[in-house]
């Protein structure tokens, strides 16, 4: 076998076969073959597509190419959740707990991030002591003695996927529907679950612009899923506007906590509540959805959640009383610019891509994987859409202690879309992908 | 500019610009874009194609990232000829003196080559004592002496094509239209040419394999030489069928001076004539094609061409003696062996691209760039298609001094259909494409 024949059957729009793909990963990997040959393969699969089942395969294979994690001394199905991305997407710090309330054992890997915040990992490192680091061992204690932990990514998980994406970025071909799918998936089996919720984003602050591309993505991820064997459902929800209120790692931390307490944002709580009850679906914890959003929903109402919460954020060294005294902390607001209207009338709109560039500007988020993150930087929206301000009210607040922030505070004023007539909210659930979407597909 | 928005922009299937193609040629070859950036540029053109501007610029970019040859010495026009490549294509050795002895001064660069046999310069090499190597200043004189010096590629020519070829060699990306017209033409333009005879060959020994294919990269080649102000012409001959009798370097030669004197095979006299008359349209010493004959098949036979032949191989070192009586080496035929006719009838075809295979079994060719060449080593036809023929009649004569070459016999045999019934020749000449036949087009 030849990478020259694998190249040439791509270009020609042929499917490859598992052998093929075997064949150009693996040997990718260990240095086999260089970077210009892949590259070429890479803008070939970008023109011309893959099959589910090559994707499906190509995902198997980088979860080959390195280490995977053992849950099985963890006992019940293993659901991971993953989201695409969004501006203001705190939903792992409630769902999590939400659902290990439940019953269900969530043992979460997640990432830093590049973007508008930092990844999950950075949210929860941003609580005072929090400790992401914990050997594998000490990982599976804690899920079997505290039904929750979340750690960053520990071992060589999908070193294919790795040294793809790298190669991706710099030569156009990031944006693959294939491509995209089948890294996401790849580290989601090579962190050992047995079934996945996608939380895939859809707007100008997602990755997803459009309905459609969220929806080919989502197919796409879940016959992936069906093809290797795990249960897979994907969520499309709104990401034109931010979810919640607080965009920033210190202030996602402290809106989480205030949901978890039964005073989150009524967008964010639908989300989240949503994506619990797949969640506790897809682990054989309940008999259908409704049976599932009543099981999540109390799991907030009677406190078990947050308990739960709480329990997982001590067990991983955080210093309970400064988290739960956060708010003091965010008051001393001498580092707050207040955002005023400019004009009276209903918020029609909020930019989520305009916000979440503000919120980069302002710290909170990496420009490249050497910036340092300022925790406490970020957007706090004060007012949301469908809500009547008047010409100065206070509308948003930004956090910041960089000098020069004007350009992000002009992002955040023209986020804001004012106009005369009251509007009805998009609806923020978009669409369910299960299996049964899929099914009528070749796959 | 960035090379990241080029490959966007090429994959998107958008036309690149001026200032785009400069941009990726010009820090391609100085080394400050990286191959896998290339490679996936070179993908998504042969996916997406150029446009006739587009590969125009191309040319004239890879044009000015190296030395040009500066011609201007030799007065008149400098019409240049570039063949595809075929099996048994000496037109140069028959073409160059012919329209040199019409009064068109020939200072012709020409290439060693990989494939079935050699390049010109590996076939005039074949001749005891002949310099392929010439100063530029050498060069220029010998050709206002003689009217005519053909000299390998001397100087820092076209870098920019020699690294973008190397690299879709091993990419897949080589059998590009525009990529391919880009090279060619390229090459002719760095090497001084005012106006430029291509013979594009078609057929099973030819790198373009079906007449379309043949017609689009001969009206895109002659697209980039009237954009670039360089009259072309292109004529699409036959290449499923080997051109005269003779396959191998020293063979070749013998048979050039045969067709020069007069004796030549008619197929490969009627495409000799052909070139000769177009080239001396494109340089004015015609007034007509009809014209631009005569002038051709008087210089054979009033042996001019031929005298020709005789002073420029001379003044490059060739020792005459040997040159003239090289049928005698080729006579000597310790190393050929006979290859007969399995059944009586009619010669059918004879297959180019088996006669080439074997050519290149035998020695004549280069399958590496490492490869050495046997100059007299190849294949010499005895009988042709239309001709009647024996059970046990000799065919052909295969030339080697390797041990092994039964495939090769074998694969002489197989190129040889011997059918009952008596056949009527394609034409040789199949199209001409000038000018008029891409104005249609928008370029």
């Amino acid at each position: 076998m030849r990478m020259y024949d694998i190249i040439v059957n791509k270009r020609d729009g042929l499917r490859l076969t598992e052998e093929e793909i075997h064949y150009f990963i693996q040997n990718y990997v260990h240095g086999k073959i260089p970077d210009y040959q892949i590259s070429a393969l890479l803008m070939a699969i970008y023109l011309n597509g893959m099959t589910s089942e090559e994707t499906a395969q190509l995902t198997l294979e980088m979860v080959k190419s390195g280490d995977t994690i053992d849950l099985s001394r963890i006992s019940g199905l293993k659901v991971d959740k993953h989201s695409t991305g969004g501006v203001g997407d705190k939903a792992t710090l409630i769902v999590a707990p939400i659902v290990a309330a439940c019953g269900l054992p969530v043992a979460k890997m997640s990432g830093r991030g590049l973007g508008h915040t930092g990844g999950t990992i950075d949210k929860l490192e941003s609580v005072t002591g929090f400790r992401a680091e914990l050997t594998v061992d000490q990982f599976i204690e804690q899920v079997n003695e505290k039904r929750l932990a979340i750690v960053g990514q520990s071992g060589n998980l999908t070193p294919a996927d790795k040294k793809l994406y790298a190669l991706r970025d710099v030569t156009a071909t990031v944006d693959s529907i294939p491509l995209i799918a089948s890294s996401i998936m790849s580290k989601k089996i090579a962190a050992g679950a047995d079934a996945i919720v996608l939380d895939v984003k859809v707007g100008s602050g997602a990755f997803m612009k459009t309905f459609d591309e969220a929806v080919k993505l989502s197919k796409e991820m879940v016959a992936i899923g069906e093809n290797l064997g795990r249960s897979t459902v994907a969520i499309i929800s709104d990401m034109d506007q931010p979810l919640g209120y607080a965009v920033g790692n210190s202030l996602e931390v402290y809106e989480a906590i205030q949901t978890l307490k039964g005073n989150g944002p009524q967008d964010l709580l639908e989300v989240c509540i949503k994506l619990s009850s797949y969640m506790l679906l897809l682990g054989q914890l309940a008999n259908n959805e409704g049976e599932a959003e009543v099981m999540a929903t109390q799991a907030i109402d009677d406190g078990s959640a947050y308990a739960c919460f709480l329990e997982f954020m001590q067990a991983q060294g955080a210093d309970l009383q400064i988290l739960i005294n956060q708010e003091e902390s965010l008051i001393s607001k001498e580092n707050c610019k207040i955002i005023t209207a400019k004009h009276s009338g209903f918020i029609q709109h909020i930019s989520a891509s305009q916000i979440g560039h503000a919120s980069m500007i302002l710290g909170a988020g990496r420009e490249t994987k050497e910036s340092a993150i300022d925790y406490f930087a970020g957007v706090r929206l004060l007012r949301k859409p469908g809500e009547f301000v008047q010409v100065g009210e206070q509308i948003a607040e930004a956090y910041s202690t960089k000098a020069d922030i004007g350009q992000a505070l002009s992002l955040i004023q023209q986020a804001y879309i004012i106009g005369d007539h009251s509007i009805d909210q998009p609806a923020l659930i978009k669409a369910i992908i299960t299996k049964r979407e899929i099914e009528s597909r070749k796959i």
